[in-house]
């Protein structure tokens, strides 16, 4: 094995896709110097996006290199029947990209051992007994002696845990942490980590700003697209083990004979790579395709007709993860159109799948077309009646926040409130509110805010994350879902940083209480490159976006003052909608006297849901987390923060802060050129700056705006807008992605 | 310079944009042997398809490479200020990957020489003098003696000559043809070469099969996609000039301000690559985006609004191309509305662009919503009586057959009967008609077929062609559309062999004399190898697979029998729309005496319009050609054709025919795995599956269908078909790309 063939290798690798020329890159070549692969190595940063954090770049630190050389030579698969193919597979990509060489696999002097803990032979088994307890998903890390040398033993209980350990061994390799003496335990927090696709049939995504769907239905499943495995290797990477593969709001048609055999197709791509499959069941499809005349939940037709439904498609998939349902949402059908509540609705749809081990996931984002109530209120007033009635299979999926992943929310109040029930997070990685595809914004930022923040529900340090993985309540089915951002574009996302919230979601979704700036960090080097002098700006870089973000758009606690329908851009003047909660003047309050919602006992109360710690701490002014004040107050124009301003002078502070941040971003991006891939580079240069165009939109429209009620004069440092307010009422964007596409 | 060097630039190209690394892949490398250059580029077949034709693959004929690369060291571009760096990028990028070694450009001592006849000095003008007349895209490759040695000399009167000149100095490198002696002269035959886009402005393409579109609206001006330089880049080297960004079902919003600068940014991109920039104009855009109550053409504020529209349109692009229109066609507005004609409609446009040099492409593609007469007919009918009004900047845009893009069509009448008029070929890259992405059919023999078919106009072998190029009636303009099977597809195009359309057609329009096979084999070459185990059996197969589809779809002159709406899979049963013209029944009119659609005196007398010669030929069935047979006359189902067998034994042999031809591409494409990347080949693979299993779908469904009406045994070499005619009757395709999105 030569370094030249290696690195021919290496770049053909990149450009091709892995399993398919594994056999082709096998042939002997010539021997040539390792100089000549470190000169061509240097000629460009040429990630393929494709790759995504799976760039398996060469190792350019010597010693580094030389150790990695040394230690690795041959590995030992012994287990995972399933997805055996696939380890190697990925082992030979990743060593051959970034050490230049090629492995063996045998199982005789191997220095990597990979086998489930049952398949280790004496002395290893030995050697892990005090292993804490794994999950079915968990695996080790572990250095042991063996004869004269050591081993590295990535063990677990399922094939699955295996294919995880993999990707971690790899990932200190991109890392360049040391592989001696490794003692490595890891459990996933969450047993259900999931992507959400808002995909419609018709390939269109619901906030999709990427593209479109990559799910190419019509041609399923005849054509298997390359991009259905490099999709799932990517979630298998970081941890993720589920996909639903159609939009909340969904069509009836996908549980169709015809559609099953394509989800069937897509099931058998996904399984090696230990990725589930489970559709968004449409509430009223006994009728819309079961021919029957109703879609009550108490009827003994429409009973029977969910349980064949489950039964033909467990005959197809007998590993089919289950089903996501919006019922009585935003129109979509449910239990409430036959005046049953939503446990009896998933508690029948649960009993379908129970026989299968499948699960429901009912999503509690619900807000009545009725109630006058705060919207805020509605889904905790709706659901913590039920709490406890569900059956063991039914998962309670809930956002984030409140209202509907706003740049920033409190946590949403079921997680302290619903503690009989198991609660499932539901983040949002696709930027609906925050941008669409131009900003650059990190999400695992926002994620680990809710995650971390503090129920109190027993006691000081009840986190969100808590209540998720079921440390609190005991729950034994936990889960989280991410909202997908990917689609058709080139590099999957869209803008090449968008690449990271993916990553950064998976990330969490093993372990909520990862920190963002680990997880920047992680995937900054993974993606880009390890040296320091682009890994710490950019780092910082990305745990300034969302904060920058928030400032821009939404600071001190607004929210939902967005445009109307394709939700970008500012609209706090939106009004006069269908629904006085869809509107921006219902949640901002602007008034001669001030601004916000007012969610204590004298406004909504929305604030007593969150228990007695939280109502005590935010039901004053003074005593709330200013990024929360709006949220929860509605703020006297000249009230003055802790900084002696007023609130009008903050307000607008934030506003230009915002813009700032923007301006600085920029100026950092120019000094990573010589760290990335030319287009990747121009490309994000591009974006930044159609970013900053829109934060001064924002900034702009929204002071203008609330400048009419504050009456005060705009602060010096807000330089005078371009354009007068009716011109920014009048941008209409009527072809934005991801609404409904309008054919004219 | 070394091989090594030059080996790992190629790959670095291939994986790489143009332009933007040219100047890393520059630095000195160390020297190594050529033998491994050859070794390492053995290893597989890595087509990047993004490249499309452009492989520009190492010439592995050692021969043939050690000549190329003597005679190749220097090239001097002395002219093209508008597209000298791209023309060097383009020979740079060539000539690095396919010989492995750099160019200089230098003036002193180039082998190659490439500037406009202006700037040719002396001794070059001399040897030049004897050229024949050039046009202004026009170019001459020649080798004349200089000095000692020969120099290629690359001119023309137009710095895109100069480019054109380039890519066809790049394709015989690419055809392993001859650089001595050389002496090319070539003019473009048709003046305005354009693709037609039928895209939308939220990205879904009407009958486009290759995802969506690949203008990014939303993010334009601001982000300038790298896909948007390969597109020009991939249109400039077959010859192609110009671009209609949208759909003839306009929306006149792409005319307003905001979506010009869109257009202008994209024209920017462009203009380097010799490509124009046009747009479809919506009729009614003057009430839609100009305020107005009217469109009527002969209104002056409706004059003037377009006017200044199009003053607007050239202070942003001063080389916009025109409009093309659709008018008073399918639910299009057009001058019909306010009780004008078409010619007022047209003329009135062609006077707000005249001062601009643009040019109003008015389509021939109507039908009357009242007249009952046989649609064949009706453009014809309408078109006629306004020959010779049309102002001189109109074209009429005329679909190839007179109904609508179906796999065979005789040519549209109006080729022959309207003289006095600039007439454009519309052709339909996209298989709306003929399988979308999934089937395989080489569309340049159906382009082809009516190129050359004979009007008789002036004579015996008065070809569509000599028509379209001008030679009969001497017209000014001239020019030719495809419908564009372009979008987000990683590889542009869906199907891998879908790009030989795309290719074809670019062939075509600069020289509509080109064959078919000429162009298979090109195609072939570029595209994957340019052995002749290859490109022997798969340019064969490539020249059947049109037959193959007019026979397992509508053989014998069957055409419009299709599946409503989406247009993919049969659909003869089709009846009962609004209008009976959409309907499947009228158009092969079965009943218990036979099947097809009379045209002759007889029927619709649609034949007259051919003139007397084929009149005289085509009125009698036994006559006329078998492949026309059912588009104009109905004939008996006992009937025997000149094979001595029944009507309704052909229909089926034809039929069977088509599925077994299918059965024969795959046999062979399992032959060509050595010559194709993997994933192309497996890619491939599938489609041919796909399409073995849907004629198939095409067979049964009509043969059943139009069984009921033989009454007649089915022949024993039709197998038994899988399911009854109401199966095939109950298949819906809702979510079919190309059509209408539907959210639920």
């Amino acid at each position: 094995m030569t370094e030249l063939k290696q690195f021919a290798e290496n770049i053909i690798i990149k450009t091709k896709s892995l399993s398919l020329v594994t056999h082709l890159i096998l042939k002997p070549m010539p021997k040539f110097s390792f100089l000549l692969l470190l000169l061509l190595f240097n000629l460009g940063n040429a990630q393929n996006t494709r790759n995504l954090w799976l760039q398996y770049d060469l190792v350019t630190d010597p010693v580094v290199l030389r150790t990695y050389k040394e230690q690795l030579n041959a590995v030992d698969i012994r287990s995972a029947a399933l997805n055996k193919q696939v380890i190697q597979d990925e082992l030979q990509t990743g060593i051959l990209s970034m050490l230049g060489k090629h492995l063996s696999f045998t199982s005789s002097n191997a220095e990597v051992v990979i086998a489930k803990l049952k398949d280790l032979d004496a002395n290893e088994k030995q050697q892990v007994s005090k292993t804490p307890k794994l999950e079915s998903d968990g695996y080790i890390i572990k250095t042991i002696p063996k004869g004269s040398k050591d081993v590295i033993l990535i063990s677990g209980l399922s094939d699955n845990s295996l294919l995880y350990g993999t990707f971690h061994f790899l990932r200190l390799l991109q890392l360049h942490e040391s592989l001696s003496d490794l003692d490595l335990v890891e459990n996933p927090k969450l047993s259900i980590r999931i992507l959400n696709h808002w995909d419609n049939l018709d390939r269109t995504v619901e906030r999709g700003y990427a593209g479109f769907s990559i799910w190419d239905w019509h041609h399923l499943p005849g054509l298997i697209k390359k991009e259905y495995i490099e999709y799932a290797r990517a979630n298998a990477s970081i941890g993720l083990n589920g996909t639903v593969l159609n939009n909340v709001n969904a069509s009836a048609y996908i549980l169709q004979d015809e559609y099953l055999d394509k989800v069937k197709a897509l099931a058998d791509v996904f399984r090696p790579y230990g990725i589930k499959v489970y559709l968004t069941a449409r509430f009223s499809a006994p009728i819309e395709i079961g021919g029957l005349d109703t879609a009550d939940p108490l009827s003994s037709e429409v009973q029977r007709w969910w349980k064949d439904k489950a039964d033909e498609i467990y005959n197809l998939i007998p590993d089919f993860g289950g089903f996501l349902v919006k019922a009585n949402s935003e129109g979509q059908p449910g239990p409430n159109n036959y005046g049953r509540s939503h446990v009896e609705g998933a508690n029948m749809l649960a009993d379908a799948l129970a026989p299968h081990q499948g699960v429901v996931m009912w999503r509690a984002f619900v807000y009545s077309d009725e109630k006058p109530e705060d919207r805020a209120k509605q889904a905790y007033t709706e659901f913590i009646p039920f709490d406890g009635e569900f059956k063991d299979n039914v998962l309670l999926q809930v956002k984030n926040g409140p209202i509907d992943f706003q740049p920033r929310e409190p946590f949403h109040p079921l997680f302290s409130g619903m503690q009989k029930t198991p609660l499932m997070m539901e983040f949002q990685i696709t930027q609906e509110y925050l941008g669409g595809m131009s900003h650059l914004v990190f999400l695992p930022q926002l994620f680990e805010e809710t995650l971390q923040s503090d129920t109190f529900i027993k006691g000081k340090n009840s986190t969100v994350s808590k209540v998720l993985v079921g440390d609190l309540s005991g729950q034994k089915v936990t889960g989280i879902a991410g909202v997908s951002n990917i689609g058709t574009a080139r590099n999957w996302t869209g803008h090449p940083f968008a690449q990271a919230n993916w990553f950064g979601f998976g990330r969490l979704a093993w372990n909520p209480d990862l920190s963002a700036k680990a997880i920047a960090e992680e995937w900054l080097k993974m993606t880009f490159s390890t040296d320091p002098d682009f890994v710490e700006p950019m780092s910082t870089l990305l745990l300034n976006s969302r904060e920058a973000v928030v400032n821009y758009m939404t600071p001190l606690g607004l929210h939902h003052i967005m445009a109307e329908g394709h939700h970008q851009g500012p609209g706090p003047w939106v009004d006069g909608l269908a629904r006085e909660d869809w509107t921006s003047v219902y949640y901002h309050k602007a008034d001669s006297l001030g601004l916000g919602f007012d969610r204590t006992a004298s406004g909504s109360d929305a604030l007593s849901q969150y228990g007695t710690e939280i109502e005590k701490a935010y039901s004053k002014i003074e005593t709330t987390p200013e990024k929360y004040l709006l949220w929860f107050h509605h703020v006297p124009w000249d009230y003055k923060l802790k900084n002696g301003h007023s609130l009008w002078y903050n307000l607008a502070r934030h506003y230009q802060d915002g813009v700032l941040k923007v301006e600085d971003m920029i100026s950092t991006w120019e000094q990573m050129q010589p760290y990335v891939d030319e287009y990747v580079f121009r490309q994000t240069q591009m974006l930044l700056n159609i970013q900053l165009k829109e934060s001064k939109w924002w900034r702009d429209a929204c002071l203008l705006y609330f400048q009419q009620f504050s009456n005060m004069e705009m602060p010096a440092f807000i330089p005078h807008a371009k354009h007068a307010l009716d011109y920014y009422k009048s941008i209409q964007r009527p072809y934005a992605p991801g609404i409904k596409p309008s054919w004219d």
